[in-house]
């Protein structure tokens, strides 16, 4: 096999196949383009970058352009950006912006890895250079050079989802005034409203202020504009959300679906023989709701890249797909999610009951316990585990993991009382939270058949 | 239903039944006999309360005696010691220590929870007042009693197992000079010896003076005298296990099993009709290996209390069985494991390969990441996740119910390595350590087929 594969995209998605494929072909030519500067970096980060947790860019890059031509000589091309897709001669049209130059690169394997963009919304004012996406490490360089330049004093984030209440807390911890903008009535939509409203209750308690029912309608030089007056803001984050990168990949013919992402199949293939696709620009299937998803995150990207590359490089892997796990935290308030909220399982069409329970991190009795909260979805007749989430202190979101695992196993609420979780004071209460969520889970279903039968 | 329900214990396994079938059956008579002065504590909280970390052995109570009385109308009765079953006639010989004297109660139903004792080998000066026991409460009150007395300046733990560990810590928080005497070659016998020896290693950077393979042989007032000399000992702790106490139910004639622990069926039933047990004096199933084996540990006892209870007050309930998930911590190095060890998966004939890895607890950029080390073992052919260990720092072991989770559900490394687990940096790479065992451990099955195949 004396093949060439091309990768487009330098990040997860991308270089996750580059290095699993490598391991299967020694002997492959592996070639990887990347538009920007910076490979295989941790965008997870960049609040952290912003806050001041992590002393400089260069600690959240995993692996450099360097490494991986020393290392798995894979042959990254840096500033160099695909501008094209040719899938009947089965070649790439690249613009090589560092000589300023177009070339044509043919392929045996194609494996498209473009990422996603930040969705910014047609508004007055929206594309002026202080108003950010969080998206690539240059953005996290442009917001932390601004956010370090003197005068900046005033936030603006617009967006209460993960990356937005992760940046109104790195602009807090800078000492800024911060306000938080959402247009729906609850921050974190991937949250029941439930248990959103204790989340926007410790935003506000750390002095963040959060305005709920609030649209950005247009941005001028040091003032955002929204549908409940004008706030000052020396630097405004957009955290609305993502959009793949897809066009590239639908110009050439290959098929897209759900929010225009790649489409790929369990071994992600796209819909041409030869051509892969994985990351932020890819769906991905959800295990609860047997339904197409777009989720951009960077396990999911790195999960979806290892299997591509595994099959790019003549083996054979499946990715079965997400249940929609997250996790965040807000100095020391955590919050975490898996499966489907109620909103999700009514759309799925689910009959399920819903519990709630608040208990502790540790032994009641132990010092540092602190309180964790758990609302559980499970399903009637089948009584399984449909959705978990978590909200708490230090120590509580952390054990989503669990309920994911069994969401993924398909356990009933009752499987779960029954799991054997490791129980020692300074750890969890004899019964750990999580057993004392599926109790309660399983009571309410008891008493929804009971009351069927009445 | 207006049938009497007689309990022998009132601690875990006990009253968990009892409150289980009283929520089943509001009419039933539930008489609960207790020989000592306490019900439902956590004997898991002792190290916590010598060490000072809890402020009274009542905080170790979950409920009191009244509280059962009051809010669930079960007679329980303190000092009543059960001393005979005749199980042809239904009827139990209790001495009431209280006023001295012996009566008859009889029952329909009996639920047998007579938990365990610390096991005492037959040397010198064993049963002197300074060689406690750990596993009732008031040997956790004669404990902080003897420590918290002037003069009390150095300590022997006999025996490295999670109660040893976690009294040595207790009494070097308290200032003692500790050692720690051990006759195998490890401590935590439960782990791996791989494993095992980095807790060894952090007990003696603490300062606990940890002798392997040195045996207790005698004990004198002040000196614990072992095969390698004296040890000074104003106060001396035995860790060396403990053992079912099933005499009264073997002397009625009920079956038992591993080390003469009660036998049981999957619904808690004895070999009688009517007649339960549970916690531990009772047996358990472990659902890796198969085999029936006897666990002493809080968190089963509840568990298998609540299944008694849902059966002795007329519901259907039975219980899977266990895993061997155990935790524990000195300091803030954390120990953890599930499933079988090295030497129990021999024993059950598995063939297996094992992996180990070393990782992060967070991001390996992020402020306060801490090491973790993952040990697992899978099986060969089915790929299924036998056993897992984890040592580390603060936020590693409890990792462990994650693979205790997954080996319950039977899944294999690659089930594991498709988890959808929580990402953020403050909670994990963007591999967890979890994921990142099980991608080495499938490397380790495929050199496994490979090799073969060669």
């Amino acid at each position: 096999m004396a093949e060439r594969l091309l990768v487009i995209g330098g990040d997860a998605g991308g270089m996750a196949a580059a290095s699993q494929a490598r391991r299967q072909q020694p002997y492959m030519e592996i070639v990887a383009l990347e538009r920007g500067r910076w490979t295989s970096y941790s965008a997870c980060g960049i609040p952290y970058l912003v806050a001041g947790d992590v002393g400089s860019h260069e600690e959240l890059i995993a692996r450099t352009p360097e490494e991986f031509r020393d290392r798995q000589r894979i042959d990254v091309r840096m500033g160099h950006e695909a501008i094209g897709i040719d899938l009947a001669s089965r070649k790439v049209e690249v613009r090589d912006h560092t000589r300023d130059r177009t070339l044509q690169l043919g392929f045996d394997l194609l494996h498209i890895a473009t990422g996603a963009h930040p969705i910014r919304p047609p508004l007055p004012g929206i594309d002026s250079p202080y108003v950010h996406g969080v998206q690539t490490l240059d953005d996290g360089i442009h917001l932390l050079e601004h956010a370090e330049r003197g005068g900046c004093e005033t936030a603006v984030v617009v967006g209460g989802g993960y990356i937005g209440v992760e940046m109104a807390e790195a602009f807090l911890r800078r000492g800024m005034k911060v306000t938080l903008v959402e247009a729906d009535e609850q921050v974190m939509r991937t949250m029941d409203p439930d248990m959103a409203a204790p989340i926007a209750t410790a935003l506000r308690q750390l002095g963040i202020d959060v305005r709920l029912g609030v649209k950005a309608e247009g941005f001028e030089d040091g003032v955002v504009h929204t549908s409940a007056g004008s706030i000052r803001a020396d630097i405004v984050v957009l955290g609305l959300g993502v959009a793949p990168n897809a066009g590239l990949a639908a110009d050439a013919g290959l098929k897209t679906g759900v929010r225009g992402a790649i489409r790929v199949n369990r071994r992600q293939q796209a819909s041409v023989d030869g051509v892969y696709a994985a990351g932020d620009c890819a769906e991905s299937y959800h295990r609860v709701t047997q339904r197409q998803v777009h989720v951009a995150l960077g396990t999911v990207a790195n999960k979806q890249g290892r299997v591509a590359g595994l099959n790019l490089g003549g083996g054979y892997a499946t990715f079965p797909g997400v249940i929609g796990t997250a996790i965040t935290k807000v100095c020391d308030f955590e919050v975490a999610r898996t499966g489907v909220n109620q909103e999700e399982a009514d759309r799925a069409g689910f009959e399920y009951e819903t519990v709630k329970i608040d208990s502790t991190t540790r032994a009641g009795y132990f010092p540092g316990t602190q309180p964790i909260t758990i609302k559980m979805l499970a399903e009637r007749d089948t009584r399984r585990v449909l959705g978990a989430q978590i909200v708490g202190r230090e120590g509580a979101a952390k054990r989503i993991d669990v309920l994911a695992t069994a969401i993924t196993a398909e356990m009933t609420v009752d499987d779960v009382i029954d799991l054997d979780l490791a129980y020692a004071p300074p750890f969890s209460g004899v019964w750990d939270a999580v057993h004392i969520a599926a109790r309660k889970g399983a009571e309410a279903l008891d008493r929804a058949v009971a009351s069927r039968l009445r």
